[in-house]
């Protein structure tokens, strides 16, 4: 498919994704993608991200119910980052991260150290039995 | 600076960072940071990138006036993405692109091709003289 092939992918074959609130704006998260992925989450219309980690296809939300819904898919100037707006379902509010709240970037920089400043939403050890 | 430490730097020395507009939630671009250039975003309350075509720090806006003023930096659950609240200075509205536009993420998949869907706010080459 032409538009996977305009893409600029890394040395690795991937490229970084940001998953952003359709509703809110908010930035939920940040992931890596495989053209394999891309093009899955093109079609079926959710998130499917590749775990750098496990090295394998990550279907958002397979293990958590926390599914990302895709209603738009943006490509910057450079042709490698994605920017998916997204409806961040299973729970509401979403809840984007692993943390149980609703975005990974809830860490602010305050007085010169990290503090978690957003609400953990849901227990994460009742989110991954 | 132990804020510095705390961050996943890659095998690069580098971090991912998002830049989302303040006031509207737009993501306006994406880029990557050194411990220096982010040591320098805090410090002096404006985004200073590395790039790694050129190789060197970035000052946004050093040759087109389109500063970013940072009101927040924020780091995610994984302590390698940064993201930063800004206010995209220099134009009215402001322009974050190179190629004259708001945001970098112009480009939307549409009928299985990207389309630049975002107007062009000032000709780039009134912007880089």
């Amino acid at each position: 498919m032409e538009w996977l092939d305009q893409i600029k992918w890394d040395a690795q074959g991937l490229v970084p994704v940001i998953a952003q609130e359709a509703t809110t704006g908010d930035v939920l998260m940040f992931a890596w993608m495989t053209r394999e992925a891309l093009a899955l989450t093109a079609r079926e219309g959710r998130a499917v991200y590749y775990s750098r980690s496990r090295q394998r296809l990550w279907f958002k939300g397979e293990e958590s119910g926390h599914v990302q819904q895709v209603h738009e898919l943006r490509l910057d100037c450079d042709r490698d980052v994605v920017l998916l707006k997204v409806t961040q379902t299973g729970h509401e509010p979403g809840i984007a991260c692993h943390t149980g709240r609703h975005s990974c970037f809830f860490q602010v920089l305050k007085d010169g150290q990290w503090q978690a400043v957003d609400p953990v939403l849901k227990d994460p050890e009742s989110i991954y039995k």
